[in-house]
């Protein structure tokens, strides 16, 4: 053998080392808080400029019909973390009676040590795993991040209106944590998004050499909506725009710095968003689709997703089969090598298939259900959306054929009532599952999720500390 | 024995204990960039409101006769770092035939790595080292703070206004560094002494169990200045009061937190300047003192000095004392247990006595020379200043008598020629030592610093990375 030796190494392991690598790709998940189906120019938006995010979608693919499993936070991110409906971990109902749909400071709940969580699983096949951003899981240091599979955690662990601010005036000050230390109190909101790219640019240059999950969840484009110029003056749809604009700016540094890094191929970046808008004059869109965050109308759980993995997902592809926020806890799990029959019994699929973009790859679910809080209002299979609800005995009934009625306009549940009996026969299943407050049916199938004794906030408001902003003053929550 | 074993063993040990803690104070020097004398309210300043700084003073020592060893940047901060005047490190002139007052990016010039620097000699006796905020003595990999004794950084390497703006369009994108890695160009300035501060504060959470040495130097008041809210909303003195505010807001939280970790007693707090303002018409004030940053009058040169320690400073105190900012090198070396013979000969001197207030503590400097790159212009000893200049072959000589003019308004060279010729042979004999460019003399106990070949800047600008801000807007520099 002639030549260089370390060459004629690489040719000979060539093979194995790059399937080992495309079996342990780093993985980047940008979660964004409420953004609506339209809110993105390659969805659609006329008003809002996110070329990074447009580019992210013309080289990997963008999905039409991929759903959260909440029209709010807290019950997406449960599922994003267990590939679990919300109701399968009890992240369906928080508070005195389950009467909160989401977690406040100093909540008793969090998700279950026993829950298997994706970071979890990815963690014990090598990779090294951060959380930025917003967690919403838990504020209780037994339910923090670096509880449930995270190395490292820097973020508000809650939303952004859960702050001093004129309509909350008796919250917690604002806490900002590095790990499970709370580092600063009532941060100035507007540069938080900087912040929280440059630890995401921090943490790909000290791992680029190993695999690994970094899941960055903005606080943008909840409210209130503090943006940093100078996105602010640049945007042409006001404030919602600006933080729109600083989310494509965060995107396109994070892809610049892999470009840097050499892991570029390397890499699944995953765009979507936990929620739809809330479209309220505030500047959200959810165009085409009818609904706000909140409700379980298209509008509030259909949102943006894009993946992109050079190489494995065909670049500029769409499809419209339907997936959800389930599947990526056994998408990626199968990915780096567990058997998904050992797993906690989860309500995701491996959607590998469409994401490479087979031809025959079909959605493996023959159902997605929308739940609102532990009411089950709705449900949809490849062509069709029932909604039925039952409120003081009254039943109620719509039909919308999602493939020619998207907005959900024209009910046609008088013209095909078989579908209607079809469709309800599967929610009652799934009402026998995992339960309907309205029904008063428990569900079968529940797991609980954690709850400690003698919960306390983080913080609290100390008249002697300097905070640079003891109270917000943008009176915006929701 | 009888009661709890602990207790008694911090009984029996408690004197040694407390003993050790005294001899291993914490220490944080906050350092500000061209703050003049006049520009916080506990010196006189009527339009800057500082009520955390004022009360640093009057928990601690003000000192009215304290200089910088220079009136600009870079070889002011040598000195602090050596104990030396900057001649005597060769750090009074930089670039081709020295003609450059300061380091700019890219500059070949750092501390020679022979020099023992103040972190390196706390670190020696068991501190935890941290630079934040601005270096400016070489942003070469081998002059960075963490090849100088630091164990870490996370900063700008030199001035704010050394980045891609309207008068700098083809510096390189300023580099913020964690440690020796460029983690973000362009960085937003406004946001960056929020980020600094909180990087302080995880600090001394991190370090509060063992001796520590911040040194926290600002990027404020420098220009350009770019301040946040709600500083710049509150000022009464436009953005310079916002920037000096954020700093006051900075300093009241790094005091706040080290009330939380219990150690506000045994910490010794700094506050100091490099040197004086710019004062023109930029807010900034030098009162009641002549002259400006770059000038040898005293406006250019005495800066505001606190320093507090509970329990050994006296409260309330003033300090007319003549003390520099070479006195840290040996005052705090000495106070961790060095022989300051054993050191590398350095200017200043232990000036402990005085910080306690020893009612018999006299300043130990006979003279003080005023350098302007390796030009001496002036000297100065308890009472009087002599400006001795030789330009062209013309010698220019002004007395003024501190004690009763301390704005040097009324040069009384004639009436008192004897002082004039001591203090000349004083200036002489330093020139010998130290060198005159003026002069042509060269100086006979300078030691080189460090040059390395072939220079880069940190970063070079990038069209296809997405920086916040490509250029920054203000046009000010200086």
């Amino acid at each position: 053998m002639s030549g260089n030796p370390l060459i004629a190494l690489t040719l000979v392991f060539g093979v194995s080392l790059a399937s080992a690598r495309a079996d342990h790709p780093n993985i980047v998940l940008i979660y964004i808080d409420d953004m609506g189906y339209g809110d993105l120019a390659c969805y659609g938006s006329e008003v809002n400029d996110t070329p990074h995010v447009d580019r992210l979608a013309a080289e990997g693919m963008r999905f039409t019909d991929f759903y959260s499993s909440s029209p709010v936070c807290t019950p997406a991110r449960a599922s994003l973390m267990t590939g679990c409906y919300p109701g399968r971990v009890s992240f369906d109902g928080f508070g005195p009676e389950g009467r909160s749909w989401v977690l406040f400071p100093g909540f008793a709940e969090g998700l279950h040590p026993d829950e298997r969580t994706l970071p979890e699983l990815l963690k014990e096949k090598g990779y090294a795993t951060a959380h930025i951003g917003k967690w919403h899981l838990g504020d209780q240091p037994e339910h923090l991040p670096t509880r449930h599979g995270f190395d490292s955690y820097y973020g508000v662990p809650y939303s952004n209106d859960m702050a001093i601010m004129p309509r909350r005036p008796k919250s917690p000050p604002m806490p900002l944590l590095r790990n499970e230390r709370v580092i600063q109190e009532q941060p100035t909101q507007a540069a938080l998004i900087e912040r929280y790219t440059v630890e995401a640019v921090e943490f790909i240059q000290q791992k680029h050499d190993q695999p690994f999950f970094l899941y960055f969840a903005h606080l943008h484009v909840h409210l209130p909506h503090y943006v940093m110029e100078p996105f602010t003056s640049a945007s042409r749809n006001e404030r919602y725009g600006a933080a729109v604009a600083a989310i494509d700016w965060s995107t396109g540094l994070i892809l610049a710095e892999l470009r840097r890094a050499g892991i570029e191929d390397n890499t699944i970046v995953i765009f979507t968003s936990d929620n739809g808008s809330r479209q309220r004059g505030e500047g959200g869109s959810n165009a085409p689709l009818r609904g706000l965050k909140g409700q379980t109308f298209e509008g509030g759980m259909r949102v943006p997703c894009i993946v992109r993995w050079p190489g494995v997902v065909p670049a500029g592809s769409v499809s419209s089969e339907l997936t959800s926020v389930m599947d990526f806890y056994p998408t990626l799990a199968a990915l780096v090598g567990h058997d998904l029959a050992s797993l906690p019994k989860h309500d995701g699929a491996d959607v590998m298939p469409i994401w490479q973009g087979q031809e025959d790859a079909r959605s493996p679910h023959e159902h997605f259900f929308y739940y609102l809080r532990n009411e089950l209002q709705a449900v949809r299979d490849h062509r069709w959306k029932l909604h039925h609800q039952v409120k003081a005995g009254e039943e109620s009934v719509q039909l919308y054929d999602l493939a020619n009625d998207v907005s959900e306009s024209n009910c046609v549940a008088d013209q095909h009532p078989e579908v209607v009996q079809r469709l309800k026969a599967a929610m009652n299943e799934m009402r026998e599952q995992l339960g309907d407050s309205r029904l008063g049916i428990k569900g079968t199938q529940r797991r609980p999720c954690a709850v400690v004794k003698d919960p306390r906030p983080l913080t609290e408001f100390d008249p002697d500390y300097p905070y640079i902003e003891p109270s917000y003053l943008l009176d915006e929550a929701g």
